[in-house]
């Protein structure tokens, strides 16, 4: 029997990211996508497009998995809430099947990315995990007693938005809470953190990027901190800290045997990973201070195999 | 066939309450304990002069239940760690077995606060719902699935150790963290603000107390709030508002159905869900912010129950 192949898309706050996967979840053929502040009719337009260029690459793909960032009601394939998209009250599933003609599976992105991550990464044989995107927001993900939690209707799993800063500043995008750890260390906090840092170190390499005139973003903010600029490291050190009081009060509540750091921030690596143990070390109660803090093994891709994953398996139920 | 009758015993942070309970989760005879600042063999030794004294009301009792301020590995019966008393690394229930000649069962004092309300409370019929224990510290349970959970080893369901205020100040007890929950609203932090509140309010009914020389206790504070005292009131509402912000990220992470506060400190009532109640409404993801908030239906009293329901359940086994 020749090997099923699907189409997975993840679809993030700025861009998507999409693949057709084999059962054995190498990616064949990769699409790209990004938007800002597009319309919810638009954005489902790229998305159909993205699926469409895929599948005239593999035209024998028999499903398409779909993560969102957002709350998503999984039975019915519907998503509630976004914080990132214009897709709350979308009965997401029926509508791209209707579009797509094809066998269409929806889930939240970071649930999904720890999806990949268990089958076949950093989380592969652990009953207990824990799953953090860092990008535009900061997506969760919660395995316990070897199954994905997404709480009562699938609004859970914001582990973005545990409140890390009681009087903290506005959350992003529509979350209406104050200081939560989306806010304090998504990739959009490194970017901002890092238009502060290039303001006060105008000599920096950060600051001369922000003097020739290009937008300071969490992307560049890393490579500048790999490329050795001090002002960069500290914003990554900043932000991984961050990131470690978040991840402490999470390894307190789960007790995971690893949490698994995926999205595009995880480009940051050990600059940001490194101040992150280090508070948790320091910080959480002693049985939980040594949890493994590692990054995903399919690192930026982890949401869009998951995806696949997805249609994989639901697919042949 | 006559009811079984088990004991139940909740080992606080500074007091054991304990009583006889039948199956239809009566309780017969109540012991009390308090202690403070005790070594482990004092302890140990209230514990069992407690579980003499309800044995002598009840001699047929078949079995024990302990509920412990501890991170406990409920399989083994050993208590792995404590903030609150000096229990780490104890065989509990092997060492208690011997002592009371007995079978005894042991689990996390907040989990079996969780169990009573989830067998016969406030959460019953829910598969997914929150425990919290306001008292010396703040114990945490977790309903998912319809399944009590513990984490990978049982140092999980912490709720009360999740960071809150990522600068805040030191945690209390044994625990190496800052800001998390428990510092911040626990019962013994409604008695710090009482201290604060009633130094910049002498005349207020909680200055008095202070004047008098009266140490300010979480207790003494909601008794003066609840006689109309507005600097005791004040103490709760800001407190009630700390909590919120702490089960505003709990209910973004697990999207429970209900979460339950019990533990001394829930003797604020509504002076105190309210506010949290509020802060919830105006702070977490939509769908998460009607997520009812209630006191537990065995009040103080969930943890001694829940320690009875373990016996039943696992003596039963």
């Amino acid at each position: 029997m020749p090997s099923r192949r699907v189409i997975g898309i993840d679809a993030g706050g700025t861009k998507l990211l999409g693949g057709v996967v084999d059962e054995d979840l190498a990616v064949r053929h990769r699409v790209h996508r990004l938007w800002r502040g597009s319309e919810r009719e638009e954005l489902l337009r790229v998305m159909v497009e993205a699926v469409e260029e895929a599948r005239a690459a593999a035209p024998d793909a028999v499903a398409v998995g779909f993560g969102i960032p957002a709350l998503v009601d999984h039975a019915a394939g519907a998503s509630m809430f976004s914080t990132h998209l214009p897709l709350d009250g979308v009965p997401f599933r029926a509508l791209m099947e209707e579009r797509l003609n094809l066998p269409v599976f929806v889930d939240n992105d970071a649930t999904l990315a720890l999806l990949a991550e268990a089958t076949a990464g950093m989380a592969r044989d652990r009953r207990h995990a824990l799953m953090l995107t860092l990008g535009t927001g900061i997506g969760g993900g919660i395995l316990a007693d070897g199954r994905l939690q997404r709480g009562a209707r699938g609004a859970g799993a914001e582990l973005g938005h545990i409140v890390v800063d009681i009087d903290g500043p506005p959350c992003q995008g529509n979350c209406p809470g104050r200081g939560c750890l989306e806010v304090m260390a998504s990739g959009s906090a490194i970017g901002r953190e890092g238009a502060e840092a290039a303001r006060r170190a105008p000599d920096s390499a950060l600051g001369e990027q922000l003097r020739a005139g290009r937008e300071i973003t969490g992307a560049i903010v890393t490579e500048l901190a790999h490329d050795g600029d001090p002002a960069a490291r500290e914003v990554l050190e900043l932000i991984g800290r961050r990131l470690g009081a978040g991840v402490t009060g999470l390894v307190n509540a789960f007790d995971p045997e690893i949490v698994v750091v995926g999205g595009g921030a995880v480009a940051g690596g050990e600059l940001l990973l490194a101040p992150a143990r280090a508070v948790v070390a320091e910080r959480a109660l002693p049985p939980n201070q040594e949890t493994p803090i590692v990054a995903a093994h399919f690192g930026e891709e982890a949401g869009m195999i998951g995806a696949a994953v997805l249609a994989l398996e639901d697919g042949s139920a």
